[in-house]
């Protein structure tokens, strides 16, 4: 049977690389997903994701994920969630519970205890740093979202056809207390029928909230789009809209993945993802929109320079 | 120009008759909702919205709310509100937001105060006393969800062509803190496209989170199909896939209408609505679905002996 894997931005690179070999040899699309957002999570130096994640205008660090399972449409989420260091996790174990299984602020938080998760402090040094830079710069200035919209979006496919996907993010920097985007939400930012295909969105909430697309893209796979054409059209036709009712439409992007392991992506903004299949480990993949052509992307691997350069800002050797 | 306003239960009744004069001399489709909403709200009777809404398991009224504008695409929500009367209104305010438009607990009660709210205990004596009620038969047996939906919802078309769409529920009774159900989710508990139309959903928010019900009505009324057709093939599909991958499914409702002012509802359970168009003020129906027809309902008026036993439950005259 296909395999295969795909996320949001080169910070999964080192994540899914770790957990491919698991997915070869038969490990469920849940376990790897939920290990590999674990990963991105834990590592301090991505600030836009769980431990480090950069914290809202009072300087708490607030946590939104999801997890859906694709076969037995298990749904669980949590969205402004403090303290506790794996909100994937935390989502996954409520996909499990029949009733209650979107938890939000104090409730998430008193969730993830009970379960036996340890509070902790999320805001790392660098974020708290990063924080105090904006606040000054903010009381010159209008707030504006951070530059970047880095939510871990990530289906998996695994051998025995089973689907997942999952989100995790610190949402909006700078955003205010109890602020939620997308990420969490059915639709919005995942969906996936295991029959059908699975979808992730990142980008601006605000906007993603309002277009449904990774329903969408779903939905148009089950239509017979490639994963390629229904992410694309999907995207374009709503940021085309949403320009006209709303005056303005900020970045999104989507990942896609059907049960064939083929997969789709689409973008208005540049955008790095990662794909691995049953023939290939996973690569970093740069999309780039092209003007005048409904949605369509030009897909390429990033430069050496581009990808020294990452590596220098990330500065994996300090963790 | 045709106008016209739907909305889920019977509670919505009196609130759409004060609104529907207004309706018909040109007030705009988002006056009449938040007026019409905030109404039922604040009427301490209502056990499922606002003031005299049902508590959570600790004792503590938390809120959910939404308001989408159709036209604009402007959308603001509210999630585990507590200690704030008009959570309609707060989702209103908050739709006028670029950023931050969808807040939850803590941040939620935190905007609504900033903009002028005053806080206020929402726990109504009567819904206390069905809470103590409930503490105890709960520590029989197993927690179940409150026997009903009753998320009051609401899509009203005005002359200028204006479409929106509403929701506002204390969610399930002795729900787990901080747990969100559909209501106050784009796509899930409601959707709005003024050229096309809108739609909301009432039920077991943990299912129609799945389902993204209110967005494919209203897409499928986009694609041609009435209202009526819109919604019952929707949620038929979906009542049909969810039992099967997930091996059950909870009440579902939807209500829906379009820009000539026709309307739609599908449901899996008894459902009472409202409805009122250019011709008929609001009107009270009760629809039951009919086995082995792919999601048909029989829709007619309540009988008087139904319309006597509501209104001495809800006991209008001890407010």
């Amino acid at each position: 049977m296909s395999f295969g894997m795909i996320a949001t931005w080169r910070m999964a690179y080192e994540a899914l690389c770790h957990q491919y070999d698991a997915l070869v040899v038969g490990e469920t699309a849940g376990n790897v997903l939920e290990a590999a957002v674990k990963e991105v999570e834990d590592f301090a130096n991505f600030i836009s994701v769980g431990y480090g994640g950069l914290p809202n205008e009072a300087g708490t660090v607030q946590l939104d994920a999801a997890f859906m399972d694709g076969t037995t449409w298990e749904f669980g989420a949590v969205a402004a969630l403090e303290d506790i260091a794996n909100p994937i996790t935390v989502a996954r174990l409520l996909s499990k519970e029949r009733f209650n299984s979107m938890r939000v602020g104090a409730g998430a938080r008193e969730y993830a205890l009970k379960k036996g998760f340890k509070a902790q402090n999320m805001l790392s040094p660098a974020a708290e740093a990063l924080w105090q830079e904006r606040i000054e710069k903010v009381s010159q200035a209008e707030l504006t979202p951070y530059d970047g919209h880095d939510t871990i979006g990530m289906v998996v496919l695994d051998r025995q056809a089973g689907m997942v996907a999952g989100t995790s993010s610190s949402g909006l920097f700078m955003k205010e207390n109890g602020r939620v985007g997308d990420s969490p939400l059915a639709g919005s930012g995942l969906y996936v029928d295991h029959e059908i295909g699975g979808a992730t969105a990142t980008g601006l909430g605000e906007d993603l909230t309002k277009g449904i697309l990774s329903y969408e893209t779903v939905r148009r796979m089950g239509q017979g789009m490639s994963p390629m054409e229904a992410a694309q059209s999907a995207l374009h036709e709503f940021e085309v809209k949403l320009k006209r009712k709303y005056g303005k439409a900020g970045a999104m992007s989507l990942i896609c993945l059907n049960p064939a392991g083929e997969w789709g992506i689409a973008t208005n903004v540049e955008f790095t993802f990662v794909v691995a299949d049953s023939d290939n480990p996973p690569k970093i993949y740069m999309a780039k929109p092209v003007s005048d052509t409904a949605g369509k992307v030009l897909i390429e691997e990033p430069s050496q320079a581009w990808l020294t350069d990452y590596l220098s800002n990330v500065n994996f050797r300090t963790e």
